[in-house]
């Protein structure tokens, strides 16, 4: 994938060497001489990546990384350290400010091209679901980057998958302190085991016996039920050839023997961080979309998703001759209720209200407020005789118990008035049902209320 | 990027064959020895593209790609084609029924291995777009994937690099019965004639003089403006490996010299169905978050987006210290418009009333249906005086002009009262400022309807 990648380092020529590099293998370049001004860039959405210069003038790449990793603007954007220092520690400050990868000076020309791309890719994949998210913001519904960016990476849980039993537990001792560790031997298992869900990252051996660790990762790739889990490869030094095919059809990073366990759990927590920013992402999207179609007030559904579905119902030939039953419930007296108690009572009125009617419902029915105090109710497959048992069963529960209100201070009696109608073949639309449900609903209202009508026959 | 490939032939070497040659570059396979099976498993969501043969017995290889490709199921998937044959007739075919490539027998590995990398890589950042636009199909929000699927991919607006006139002229004639194009010689103008936007697909010959083709391909791609514009690159038939290294960076296809020019078209076409068939499901997303926020009757905002961007505006402490104003605005007598004209009419009152309300606010100001027959206004750095204007500005609007009911046949007088509040420094959130503004609504009333009111100095 081409990008634009951002060198960030404080000396001319070293910038210089990697925008050649770089533009040779038709990436695009950008240049920071300092911290600042890489903040900067990266906060205009300039750039798709960072390469950063760990040992600059006032404000250093430590702290560089640890900023773009912890502002919602940024936070997304991979970053490599680059450093002409080798000492553990210092690899290890760099993946502890949240770098997703660090390599040395001089530049293996291989590795860097790899990681970049890989990283690229893995970026682009995540672009659209964060401007949806960043358009779900802007319609006012929370800062999705926020909560995402603020994710710490801890308490996952984790397949390891290593046949080397000693390798094995050293690596699970390491990791158990801030999450949880399943060790699985077999390869062949460990598919099945992944597949099974509920792991946030696996990672694999490249060097198991009688089994190729790249074809596990490529596996894990591609199975839809595992396919978002990070995966981190764990190689010996000589197998940098293998590693570099692995990131380049996805795996997203890999440890080289001997495992440093610091190094370990830093990229483990970076690769979880990751996984769950794009959860958060998705979450927020799918939550704003729902709203769509849910009452703020009582969590039913709204009456735009209830004519959506109520029209497909009637317009879909596959639906269109099976019965369909629709109630219409009033409940009575509610202004009475608004003005004695106060629109707070009322809205907990409404709420509990809806409650004990989804406890009588189906998954299969649809249950939405249709206007102030009134729910409707579809009963797919329910022909008059049924509904009308389910609307006498609501009704019975809506009277049966008094209803708190003021915060549990107080309750009082409630009732609902219900009507009942069912789909008819001269039916040109749900309009005719629910006009018949309606009509049934007055006749309740009209012979006293806390009834169930349905439609003559 | 790893994948799970479905191989279709009806000759089991064959599929051996190619299955052997897949796995060993990681990619997962599937086989189907015939049409309906393999629709059956496109349609089961179990793979990530299809290599096709054409000729087998039954359903061929050209039907079975049209059915994949109309299929609101199965069309995001990319095909291959795959065949013995090799008459430039055959190809067209296989183009036409909407593949998105075409290789030859014996198949040239890397020439495959390139092409389903790169196919796999864009359908993947496609992927995410696909599954919310399917949430938001069962929401009840329309079908975004049947809509997306019946793009045709004509009427395109084509951006042509290329400074060898003669092919410029003939490609762009090729083109034009169908689409837009523009031809620019000059790559460095390029560049900003595509940031500027508007292009739906950019064609870019290798072989420019002075400039490396692929270089702008990358910068394409790379630019914000640009990235998600399809490219095909025009090679000459000895540049293979660049074609290949642009394919590799995202490029979406290539066509080689001489181009032929049934060829040009389907391509084309191809890479517009597809970026048609992201915008479309884009759209499908954004419009089902906007909708969350949204009045379905009036298209003001509505509550829980005012609630959002109040409580931000209260909370957010660059804005705390800024004036805020509110409106509240109901309109008079609006049971006696429902009781005497009937629903329908209320609605008519209620729709024309919220677009004269959006005619006297600004941009930046909140319009938002509070309840039944109320609108709150929020303006944003507006004190007491002004809002009062703007409030006897909107109220003398809705009085001047009678109301057209029932399509227009009638017409029928309205009018509104309207209470005014300030955000006073003793609020603890935005209900206090709203509480005023409801005082001051409720004066406005008493005193005979059709008036401003502002709260208590
Ligand atoms: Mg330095
Ligand atoms: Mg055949």
């Amino acid at each position: 994938m081409s990008a634009r990648v951002l060198i960030v380092d404080d000396l001319f020529p070293n910038v210089k060497l990697l925008e050649t590099k770089l533009a040779l293998e038709y990436f695009d370049t950008l240049a920071a001489m300092n911290g600042p001004d890489a903040i900067a860039i990266c906060e205009k959405g300039l750039c798709d990546i960072v390469l950063l210069d760990v040992m600059m003038p006032g404000m250093d790449g430590f702290e560089v990384c640890r900023t773009l990793k912890n502002n919602p603007l940024t936070a997304h954007l991979p970053v490599v350290m680059v450093t002409a220092l080798d000492q553990p520690s210092d690899r290890l400050k760099g993946l502890d400010a949240g770098a997703d990868d660090f390599l040395t000076k001089p530049v293996d020309d291989t590795a860097l091209f790899s990681r970049v791309r890989s990283l690229v890719r893995l970026k682009a994949v995540t672009d659209e679901l964060r401007s949806r998210a960043l358009a779900s913001r802007d319609f006012g519904m929370g800062d999705p980057l926020a909560l995402a960016t603020a994710e710490t990476g801890l308490n996952a849980n984790i397949l390891l998958v290593e046949d080397r039993r000693g390798a094995a537990e050293r690596m699970a001792a390491a990791l158990t302190q801030q999450h949880t560790v399943t060790i699985e031997a077999d390869p062949n298992r460990a598919i099945l085991t992944a597949a099974e869900g509920g792991f946030d990252l696996v990672l694999v051996s490249l060097d198991l016996e009688n089994f190729d660790g790249l074809r596990l990762c490529s596996q894990l790739r591609s199975l839809d039920r595992t396919r978002t889990v990070p995966l981190i490869m764990l190689a010996e030094a000589h197998d940098r050839a293998r590693v570099a095919r692995g990131l380049d059809f996805g795996v997203h990073d890999y440890l080289m023997r001997p495992v440093d366990r610091n190094e370990l759990v830093a990229r483990v927590r970076t690769q979880i961080r990751r996984k769950r920013f794009s959860e958060v992402l998705r979450g927020a999207v799918q939550a704003s979309m729902e709203a769509a179609v849910t009452d703020g007030l009582t969590g039913l559904h709204n009456r735009r998703y209830l004519d959506n579905h109520l029209g497909s119902m009637f317009s879909d030939a596959r639906l269109s001759d099976r019965p369909v039953a629709g109630l219409l419930l009033d409940i009575d007296r509610f202004k009475s209720i608004n003005d004695t108690w106060g629109h707070e009572a009322g809205d907990e009125v409404l709420r509990t209200f809806a409650e004990r009617v989804r406890l009588h419902t189906r998954t299969i029915d649809i249950v939405a407020r249709y206007g102030g105090e009134e729910v409707v109710i579809i009963l797919p497959d329910a022909g008059l005789g049924e509904a009308q048992v389910i609307a006498e069963r609501i009704r019975e529960r809506i009277e049966a118990t008094p209803f708190s209100i003021q915060r549990a201070s107080r309750t009082i009696p409630v009732t609902v008035s219900i009507g009942v109608a069912v789909r008819q073949a001269t039916d040109t639309g749900p309009a005719d049902m629910l006009k018949r449900a309606d009509v049934a609903l007055y006749r309740a209202k009209d012979s006293g209320r806390n009834r169930v009508e349905a439609q003559a026959a």
